[in-house]
């Protein structure tokens, strides 16, 4: 059949996550099953624009599940933004003969996909972002590896916390997004958890837990802060003025972005890898793979852009619980 | 009200998994936010017949959610699976007063659950085992944690496969299920997976795959066994006789029961101990907490007794693929 | 004999360090073996003024050696640096009849062991904190686990700088010594490491060479940066005009001060401890357990307070040998 | 000067241990550093005697520093230990113009080193085992980060014994030495410790221990066996007959040989290479990089060779104090 799809490019997009590595491989081993030449392409659409490829075969993706980071490079193209970015992008793909595009990254990447779509170049989705902040999906990869990166970071806090009785402020990632400061704050048995979507009451949210908690014995405290709360400094002088406590502040930053990914994360990348790859081989174009319902599908990249993902209403309701905090009506 | 819930006991039984403690301390928090006594019953239903219990305060719960094991001990009850042994443990109940019970464990656990409430006890079971069993809910406390530990012994095993260019004979956890060794087969790359739910053709299966891979370039090669697949001894011989590679057998055993609890075993827990005792407040009885569909919901315990759970054959068909096998009609 | 030894306190003082746990339970369990009492102090010498002890048992000293943070917690007291601080501690040892303190912690704890010694208090110093600075030992316990959680943070930071073609400037902890930073900066790979020790001169030690390393083929980097030797935010713009590289900051903070101690930080803080209960029993006092040349031995407090602790020059060529950088003459 | 040393090779032999890649890279390093070409020779002596080789440049051996096992391979050469094999190596070192050889791993290297070195090739050894079992040298490449890895697994059965009050009996690696058993026992503040150092009263030195435990209110149990001792699964069934404890074998085997190094070998190992390489510079062979009283120094082969190791006494003392066991006389 003439339309057959004979070689795929992947690329990897915005900011890294881990489990990238495991998608392209994935990918790459799904095209060697179908018989389909795997082309890298690096350091996002910048190599589609630039020429920035190279073939992948068995041994180069060999071993990539455990490795962080992202073999192929990541960054965000401010010239694919552009109309005569995008044409020597689709000139690129025309050169190499690529017959479709597997594009690993955030909304960023699937807007540059469907730019390409556009112009007639095949392309399929991959949701990889450490924030889990993609309407579509509800898990991209990333996210597990992340949460757990700094669940341990917290829990070597907790020890230091302990022996000096002090108070613990933790910005950790989510600039829009309180996803992962909700889901760590769980899990190390935060005093608080402080996110963009939910107004703070200082007073009732922060400090009366300190106090409650303080009153029941304990004495080393735990306040997890989304980024894009504000300044956890700003979080830690009010703590330090209301309650008196010695009050530290780490900001755990990229740290979260790195190390080899978690079981959950390398076979949700290879699950997606997979079916973005046979999605292109049976013909599908300008779609995004998605988790749904612990099922994987897949959207059109315009619905999915169009998706809203709110705030998980029952983990803040359990949350809010842990630390004795009536909900908000 | 007179039928008000106003002290619940927790107890843990069958085979331990990370996060147990967690679901304890969520479930006695969530005691305490309604006002609820909370009453920890040691070593199963072993503590319900004999009075082996403590109160649960605070600071008895603080801290537990990065813990392993459980505090509360666990242990199998041959005496409880007698008529006399029930009875026991009703009496206990109605001595302590205990309105109702929340049991951490697997299908053996909800069993006992579901005799207490033929006596009359309220009871709510939680699903807690590393091997994701456990047919009503898709995920069980324990199975990540379980899924990170295995994976990461597998890493260190590859360097040193690498090393020598060995072969890697891995026996993982799971009698009569093969979800955690397909799951971690994926996650670590293996050259074959094999599990009690699918025959295997040895040639086809486990030497074409070695060969295939060797002579795409790999020099090192990991094979994962369910230990209710057999002996993973011979599995080692067998590999050995028909390719002269020098392999090696590790059995990873109870390592994969212990560990601090990943951050999806600390959350999940956290959310179904709530749960539990949110049901039990409601008026709820002889249910279970069970995630479907990414949600938390409850069944029937008869019901959900009664459930088949199958191997996820989506997993296994992107597993033979990522090794180049065809998958089987 | 009357002089023997029948009860003793252990106190920890300070900056808190992975691996006290053990030591204070190896020297309860050194004193359960002689048959001598052994008493918790509780937040530094502090404990010893307000009378904030407990009797230690096997019981409560089990399970310790893998445990973080101080379960006596720390603390520093301005109190006990006046006279009628000292004469209060003093009157607690007599109450509680203490005839020995074994403390563990930095000079600071050396130094209020050595002002009870001159009350007549049998006092014995176990070197504790993550900085290596304690001049009379060439090891402290804390150091070992300090240095792999900064290992372990900034392989992590290299996965992702690798993926952005980033340079990493990680600032880690040292305010007036560089042993750590050295350590880590070899362990790691590090393409400049900054300690206060050392003048730099920044053309020739940071900026030339990451032109060589980006020269050779490398595309990341690391800088490492001990928080004595300034802000390492300055750093990272100085880089980012001299290279126009993509620099991004992590300051590593107090995780570097928790979790779970090494193996070598156990099994230090159990010999250390041990000898110092040793020490006791066999009438020694003013002195503090040291490690040199590979061996336990101790000094007098005055002596070991007056030792200098250099770098290791050896180290430090080994790391300008590793990125190609001549020797200072 | 024309005997300048312009071109070396590297190889690892015997069995792999984290931090020979380190080790390797350090080497490398340091031969760019002095205007040297480094050649990685595979697979231990077997590279010579096939001229199984390929020249190290920068990016070769860039990011080395924290991946486990050996990138040159390794394994143990029958061939070598004939004439004809030493001939042919020897051959392969004229025709690729070596003027020196590092070689990694542990006495049977440094054999083999000694014979080239009779046939007039320059040799240089390095300690490099997970056993710690080379007399020369206090300290071996790997053995930190095995004691690392078992204590984490032995931390992770700690929980799953706990819960279930069970014994666990752990083989760790040692076939002729209990430094590892030791140590690890020590770390993990084991109930008893055997190793082949030591004969074992099974009553006196476990059985009594276990009780002693028992009675101060420790209702789990770990057993540390150096594989040496003999069959671990023996130890249990005494055990178990003895106490009716239930009891649990776990064989560590080769996961202690993998993993990404800890700082203390990654620095150990840098050190250690860029000494190898000095003294071959310097114009000294059949030398073996040694560490003694925290130093690195240099022995003679055949001097080295003749070393004996003890046990350290003191440690194994101390470990008898923390079980209460009085030492043997």
């Amino acid at each position: 059949m003439g339309n057959a799809i004979r070689r795929i490019g992947v690329l990897t997009s915005g900011g890294d996550a881990p489990g990238m590595n495991a998608a392209i491989r994935a990918a790459a081993r799904t095209c060697f099953h179908l018989g389909i030449e795997c082309v890298g392409i690096r350091r996002g659409f910048n190599g589609l624009i630039n020429g920035d490829d190279e073939v992948l075969n068995y041994s180069r993706v060999s071993g990539l599940t455990r490795m962080g980071g992202t073999m192929l490079y990541s960054a965000r193209s401010a010239e694919f933004r552009t109309e005569a970015g995008i044409e020597k992008a689709v000139n690129t793909c025309k050169l190499l003969g690529l017959d479709g595009i597997v594009g690993i990254g955030g909304d960023g990447t699937f807007r540059g996909l469907h730019d390409l779509a556009d112009h007639g170049i095949a392309v399929i989705g991959v949701p990889g972002t450490i924030d889990n902040d993609i309407a579509c999906s509800s898990y991209t990869i990333g996210y597990d590896t992340a949460c757990n990166t700094a669940v341990e970071c917290i829990d070597k806090l907790q020890d230091t916390m302990q022996s000096h009785e002090r108070c613990s402020v933790v910005e950790v990632m989510g600039h829009r997004a309180g996803h992962l400061a909700l889901y760590v704050g769980l899990a190390c048995g935060a005093t608080a958890v402080l996110i963009p979507e939910k107004p703070v009451n200082f007073e009732e949210d922060v400090i009366e837990p300190i106090r409650r908690a303080r009153l029941s014995g304990r004495t080393h405290f735990m306040i997890i802060v989304a980024e894009g709360v504000g300044s956890s400094y700003d979080v830690a002088n009010k703590i330090k003025e209301a309650t008196a406590l010695d009050t530290r502040v780490t900001v755990l930053g990229h740290i979260q972005r790195g190390g080899a990914p978690s079981a959950r994360d390398r076979v949700t990348a290879t699950h997606m890898g997979y079916s973005a790859v046979m999605l292109l081989a049976s013909g599908k174009t300008d779609r995004v793979v998605c988790m749904q319902d612990d099922k994987y599908i897949d959207y059109d990249i315009t619905e999915a852009l169009s998706m809203k993902k709110g705030l998980d209403e029952d983990k803040y309701t359990v949350m809010r619980t842990m630390i004795g905090q009536h909900n908000k009506v």
